[in-house]
């Protein structure tokens, strides 16, 4: 399998460090880092993430959608453990000729997103900086049973989504290709809390897809030495407006979830005799999760596209970005080379 | 009362954003936030912070340094509200060109600072960016008792400081300065996490000089609209190597404690009747509180200086820095003039 170069790096900025006695989790099994709270209060989920390159490289660049995204790409951390939503500091470093109104627009996406999440803002900090640089840290209890991780998921098991994926590599390539329109995707994505406390009953992992759909079945795999094949054809999947996208810049749909910026959806994991019931909660909830396939005891991703399954070497799909030092033209034309270009004969029980 | 600039930037960063229900404290009320948690599990305090001016600037440039800083920074806010240290959390924005050594001195102040204080790390994001951009989240637990905040205050009041004061002042002087040795003056603050602890017991009010000595006064006058006498000898509470810093660029020793960089001490405020207890439990710690002065029914602040007691408009010295945009030079001649020329003929007893 090949090794993920953000978790080399990861592990070497990890290196060393002492851990915390009261948490759940080692590096890379949760979204949001589980910790033991004393008494019966249960379990903390905490979380940070940051906006610079986003901001930088002009993926963002309308205030509003930038305090929408700093609070919601901690709020689906929170709910891919299941966590109930607590609170969320923010640290803001500004360029001294940011505006009121540029400051007010981020100020009304960061309400709009705290409205919709029931995270209230706890505090934070101000520096003066060159470049506008966001950091959000997210707070979330789970109170009772335990908190959901990517640790859990076996063969056999079903793989879900909680909607329909591909709106990030959409807008990620309509704002950065050249000749792209990102004005025609619509991008505002929900933090799936509601969803991840309901699952806490019924999946064995789950992971949202910050860094778009492929890595997120990648990263489940490796953390339960499985594979996944998602014999629910590519377009069952994928939003409509991303498959519009996909059609319109003259690529295969599946070429959408291979990009690192992702729509923060939930993919998750269910044991095949927990289905039924977790299919009528969720029918129950209004919600109308989307198949994508099944855990295999073999490693690797298969995708079904033009009715073949075929093998994805994912591992290398999630460096080639880096690889390509974020060329577009470049990454579209390295993606073609990692699908096998042979069917896999794998008969269709089997796993 | 001269009104600080930093708080309407900050109020407006904060306007129209929904709080957290489970939160006790409002904001400038407390150097972390202070969440109630369910059950029995008492109070959780966390604090964000973050390092980008101190780096562009050159404050702070030995990555070792700024590793220790990241933590300590944000270990000293759990100090003043008195928490029992539980994880950190950092969020790293690096530039490509960062080598693999100064990652290893980075992380190397992290693990010390982490060693120093308790705190284990508990997880992070890492980006790509232009400029080095660090901020940490600290989380600690105060199971029993109340926290400590910056309110609670009365006239009469004595206030102390957890060490000698002005090493952060003699060391942005260093730094910053033209002609300015920095490498003269040891900075390495320490937070001061085992005395926050003991002060939930004595102390009325607490708050670190993070941001300098007279800026932590004068926050703590106004949060409890009172003010403070501080009628011990401005040498007397200063630290040596800050006074001879001071010595050797020809200041008065009281400017090392205007500037807005400080040494990450508590100060705080312990009601009389409660002194003798105090100081008694201090010696027992092994612990040497140095005190200041006390607290006044009237508003200001007054510092005794060449044997003098006299006001200073605190206030504007907190918005000088910004106000002369960083320049040192000019920052000294405006210090001179926010002091009164008539030394203050208040009887010593007069509160």
């Amino acid at each position: 399998m090949t090794a993920v170069l953000e978790h080399a790096f990861i592990e070497r900025l990890a290196a060393g460090l002492p851990r915390a006695r009261a948490q759940l989790n080692r590096l890379h099994e949760s979204d949001a880092e589980l910790v033991r709270l004393p008494g019966d209060a249960g379990v903390l989920a905490v979380t940070t993430d940051g906006l610079a390159e986003e901001i930088a490289t002009g993926l963002y660049a309308d205030p509003e959608l930038i305090g929408w995204m700093l609070v919601t790409i901690n709020a689906s951390d929170l709910a891919a453990v299941g966590a109930e939503p607590l609170g969320i500091l923010v640290c803001e470093t500004l360029p001294p000729d940011v505006t009121p109104e540029w400051l007010a627009a981020l100020n009304g996406g960061i309400r709009a997103a705290c409205e919709a999440t029931g995270l209230g803002v706890l505090g934070g900090d101000t520096n003066a900086g060159a470049a506008i640089h966001l950091v959000g840290t997210a707070l979330g209890l789970i109170t009772q049973g335990r908190p959901l991780t990517r640790r859990g998921a076996r063969p056999r098991d079903r793989l879900y989504a909680s909607g329909p994926l591909g709106l990030g590599g959409a807008y990620a390539l309509g704002r950065l290709a050249s000749g792209g329109n990102g004005q025609s995707v619509p991008y505002r994505p929900q933090a799936r809390l509601r969803e991840g406390r309901l699952l806490r009953a019924f999946a064995s992992a789950c992971m949202d897809t910050s860094d778009g759909a492929i890595a997120t079945v990648d990263e489940l795999a490796r953390r339960n030495g499985i594979g996944f094949r998602l014999d629910e054809p590519v377009e069952r999947w994928t939003h409509t407006a991303a498959l519009a996208a996909a059609t319109a810049a003259g690529l295969p749909p599946w070429m959408l979830h291979a990009g690192p910026h992702g729509e923060f959806e939930l993919v998750f994991t269910v044991p095949a005799d927990r289905e039924a019931a977790f299919l009528s909660a969720a029918r129950t909830a209004a919600w109308d999760p989307v198949p994508l396939g099944r855990a295999t005891a073999k490693p690797g991703i298969k995708l079904l596209i033009d009715a073949e399954l075929r093998s994805l070497d994912t591992g290398r799909v999630r460096n080639l970005f880096a690889e390509v030092e974020g060329d577009v033209e470049k990454y579209v034309a390295g993606l073609y080379t990692l699908l096998s270009q042979q069917p896999d004969r794998t008969a269709a029980g089997q796993v």
